[in-house]
């Protein structure tokens, strides 16, 4: 029987089916779990997926009772009626996935005062009658005793709505409202109101409801980025968004999608409705942030590399389509450089550097490395491209760190000895299994300095790239196949920590630093967390620093974000970091390149 | 052969017509002047018309090289080409009216002070590169000498051109921008940038062109409202617009579209660019008020008939997507009550009525007429529902001003005197005609002091509603019908004499002041500019002032809106109208009933 293969995002699996297995069945026999409560027959409607290319079966009566017509036309199917009719590619929405992604959306929130920008108040109006005949709007402001700066008082999107929420609220309310600014909402008497933090990655994303008046985060979420399919990193993005304005304006719509499909659980799981969500805070790298508020990308995708803005921004949510309170807005904080942006502000904040006045490093790891050396209240940052190998991208059993992930590897008694994410069989590797496993293999002799597999090697088979190990063999993995380890996945491995190695030593060799003057090494982002130390030291891409001096803090972006939002300070500081700043560029660095190439073996 | 009924709009004329006559040649012999140079076989493609309904012949190729697929779709054909097969309705959009149809907007404007509220500075910036890696903006902010308040600065709008226009520009410019509030757009050096007043009547529309520098209007154009397909006067649409969302959108986006298309003419007229116009004045009644900014209007369609708002609003032209500078804003100045709104405040202003110390009355003829009353520096207005008539509508012969439309008549030597609009064949009658017609009717004794013909009544005709007199026979008129006015007609023109006449002294008594102490009684608005005085003077209509103290100021509310636009000053001007204004409502005024009756009679 043909055989095709199928696709899986976003968690980047691909997977061999036939036109006689449903999709969900292919992607159960790979060790892909999709929610099927029913057991594959239609009627629990979780297995939704969508299928972004290729040819598949009719749509049957199940499904058009489960999508409009409009979700059909998008191609969202049942995984279960849908049989492949040739290669193709399918997305797995979060909700369908039975054991979540696991996304970093944690992270280490430093204690500050509850007082965000946003503020609220009760009042109570008379209605207007024959004898006052006086404006809606007017009666407010002369009754309900809110000082408003004339003409600057409310948008009009807010005003818009004023008028029949009076008269459902019976003329009371509570409005929402920044000082000085303008309002923000009107809501019940005495509602709840709350922001919504986002750490947008090149490959994740993070969102957290915040209520502004306890300061407590109540509810997060995570989903992929969908720009993915667009490019798998921001340089492929930018290359798309400058094909034209169409291509431009998808990456934003896509995000905002992600995202107001994102606020729509939150408020879902707080049971609150979503014009209680008054106001955003958003970090992401500089990229990242331009393609959020559509801002031309083009000068980032060439020499020099400038951003379109540096500075703090704040505008409508409706300007890019959020969906929350009328009249809210969207902050972001600023961008250090092309290549170093908002999120590591974010990150920056969360960690204390800006305040520290010890010598201490901090860097964000994901497909660009950004990295801040403090030094006596100064601040130093660089940008290196570290590569998509640490979330499993271009690694040859790579996936990212999904239940069946390989998440642990240890080398001892002659065997390898695995663990895997939601203790699942292994069916492909994550970023820490690899990093872990080529330490181990580095210790065990297994391959040399420069990376290549030795006579010692476990299960090495010969191949046209030049070898690799088999790491699980096809009879314990969870699909039926041997899972590999090749020589290009080490090679991988070695890219991108000489990477972020050479930058470190960069920023050290400015600042006139040695690494042992380092007090605090703080390592902030998902797969920062899960990084095995040891591993990371052991292969150089950190210096042997005592292991109490390094800190491992989860989705600080994430945590700096909800931070700006409980604190308008927080936004001062992050907007102050700026001019505490100097950027340095790797690129035009002659002694960087060097030490880049010194990084690569071990 | 079948016969079928056509409405050709905005003008108003039904015309009858077969299977064998082309659209055009149906307008034509009923008078109504498309234009069609070449004779009209499909060459000129001037004849362009809309079907709105009803079915017709197919469409032709000659159509599909004029017309895009999406305006096929829309109902656009050629007149020529175009054969009726059922009863139907056309628009024919103004550039295909061979002549014009009279707009009146043209409108004194005040002499003020050319100050406006946007400026302009040029800069040079230097372009970044390895040793300036400054991000875009803060180049502009540090560089161009502008001072700009933190955070304040610049709308994500104007921002996403900045870095495009800068590396088309070769990083010199100029800067448009709002003293202490923003910037509005970036133009290449010395460009000249305007703004755009916009009057938007309940029926009419006009938009002028002004030069911010010199303070000229360069370019007018006139235009129907195209809310009428959704209601003739301002009750039915609210009407409609509460009927839903998508309803109260539609009226709103009706009325951007054709301000849109005015705006894409008055820039071709003028050779210039659709973001050199840098900001837009509208004004227009509470009800269209609310409409263009998508207020609700429910409030107002029901007693106590309160706006939603009466200041003053500013708000991003991109908030209800007029075309401009990214950055424009529109201002709207304050309203004065549910039926007297920001285009009497505007013809306040442009006839200087809120400075003068003298006693004065101001009115504003339309469906609604609006009436303000000046004195000692203090104002009081009222609003009247006069009704469609004097535009036309309701009346059997009845027609807008345009070609062919009688609009001026005198009765004697024993025969009636007529001259038409453009001195075209009579096809009807036109407010200003009909005014005259029953002037003459009752000085000649053909109608008694209760409206009733007598038997004075010259080519008296049987009716079944009370008798008609042919004005002028088939033999003289231009589409080969006599032109009747039956009793019908001269109730409407009483019903209006007698509401503005019965406006005119609710404010008297309010105000303790007697007729003859008018020193100055102003009319504002089309049907104002072409009323004869002593016909409606005679009619009762006005009181009976020495014509001296009468001024005929045409489009005034169009010429308040372009001194907003070159001077800011004027806007603080209208926004204090607002603490000198009283409102006298008349529906809930016992003695207005009684004046009302008592002013229906002659």
């Amino acid at each position: 029987m043909t055989t095709f293969e199928i696709d899986f995002e976003p968690i980047g699996k691909r997977v061999v089916a036939n036109r006689e297995m449903s999709l969900l069945t292919a992607a159960q026999e790979a060790g892909i779990a999709i929610t099927a409560v029913c057991g594959g027959v239609g009627i629990c409607q979780d297995c939704k997926i969508r299928c972004l290319s290729g040819q598949f079966s009719d749509i049957q009566n199940k499904e058009r009772d489960t999508f409009s017509a409009q979700e059909l036309a998008e191609g969202w199917r049942l995984a279960c009626q849908t049989y492949p009719q040739s290669n193709g590619k399918i997305e797995i929405p979060p909700e369908s996935m039975s054991t979540a992604q696991r996304l970093q959306i944690e992270g280490l929130i430093r204690d500050v005062a509850v007082a965000p920008e946003i503020k609220a108040s009760d009042f109570t109006l008379s209605p207007p009658n024959l004898t006052d005949l006086r404006a809606d709007w007017e009666r407010f402001v002369e009754d309900s005793g809110l000082k408003l700066d004339e003409g600057q008082g409310i948008a009009l999107p807010v005003l818009r709505q004023f008028s029949e929420k009076m008269r459902q609220q019976n003329w009371k309310g509570r409005v929402i409202f920044r000082e000085g600014v303008g309002i923000i909402g009107f809501l019940p008497v005495e509602s709840a109101y709350f922001g919504v933090a986002v750490d947008i990655g090149t490959t994740k994303m993070a969102a957290f409801l915040v209520n502004l008046e306890s300061g407590h985060t109540e509810a997060k979420i995570g989903a992929m980025n969908p720009q993915i399919a667009y490019g798998e990193d921001v340089v492929s993005r930018i290359a798309y968004a400058n094909q034209g304005d169409t291509q431009h304006k998808t990456l934003q719509i896509k995000l905002v999608e992600t995202l107001n499909r994102m606020i729509s659980d939150l408020v879902g799981q707080v049971g609150i409705k979503p014009d209680q969500v008054v106001d955003f805070v958003v970090v992401g790298n500089t990229a990242i942030h331009h393609l959020f508020a559509r801002l031309p990308v083009r000068q980032l995708g060439q020499a020099p590399y400038v951003p379109a803005v540096r500075r703090a921004l704040r505008f409508s949510a409706q300007e890019v389509g959020l969906v929350g309170a009328p009249g809210a807005w969207v902050y972001l904080p600023p961008n250090i450089a092309g290549y170093v942006g908002a999120d590591h502000v974010a990150m920056l904040l969360a960690a204390d550097l800006n305040h520290n006045q010890s010598t201490s490093l901090a860097m964000d790891i994901g497909t660009n490395t950004e990295i801040t050396l403090s030094k006596e209240g100064h601040l130093m940052s660089c940008s290196c491209a570290s590569g998509p190998a640490f979330e499993g991208a271009h690694i040859h059993a790579g996936m990212r760190a999904v239940p069946g992930a390989i998440e642990r590897a240890q080398f001892y008694d002659g065997d390898w000895h695995i663990s895997t994410v939601a203790d699942q069989p292994p069916i492909g590797i994550c970023g820490s299994g690899i990093l872990d496993v080529v330490a181990e293999l580095l210790d065990s002799g297994q391959i040399d300095s420069t990376g290549r597999f030795t006579d010692a090697a476990l299960r090495l088979v010969d191949h046209p790239k030049g070898g690799v190990i088999i790491l699980v063999p096809a009879a314990l993995s969870g699909n039926g196949n041997d899972i590999l380890v090749t020589r290009s996945d080490i090679r991988e491995i070695q890219l991108a920590k000489a990477a972020i190695r050479a930058g470190v030593e960069a920023l050290l060799r400015e600042s006139g630093i040695e690494a042992e003057e380092i007090s605090r090494f703080i390592i902030a982002g998902a797969f920062g967390t899960y990084l095995h130390l040891d591993s990371a030291i052991k292969i150089g891409m950190f210096p042997n620093l005592a292991r109490e001096r390094f800190s491992q803090i989860g989705n600080a972006a994430g945590a700096g974000a909800q931070q700006m939002l409980i604190s308008s300070q927080s936004r001062v500081e992050a907007e102050a970091v700026l001019s505490k700043m100097d950027y340095l560029e790797l690129t035009t660095n002659p002694e960087f390149s060097d030490s880049y190439i010194d990084a690569m073996g071990f």
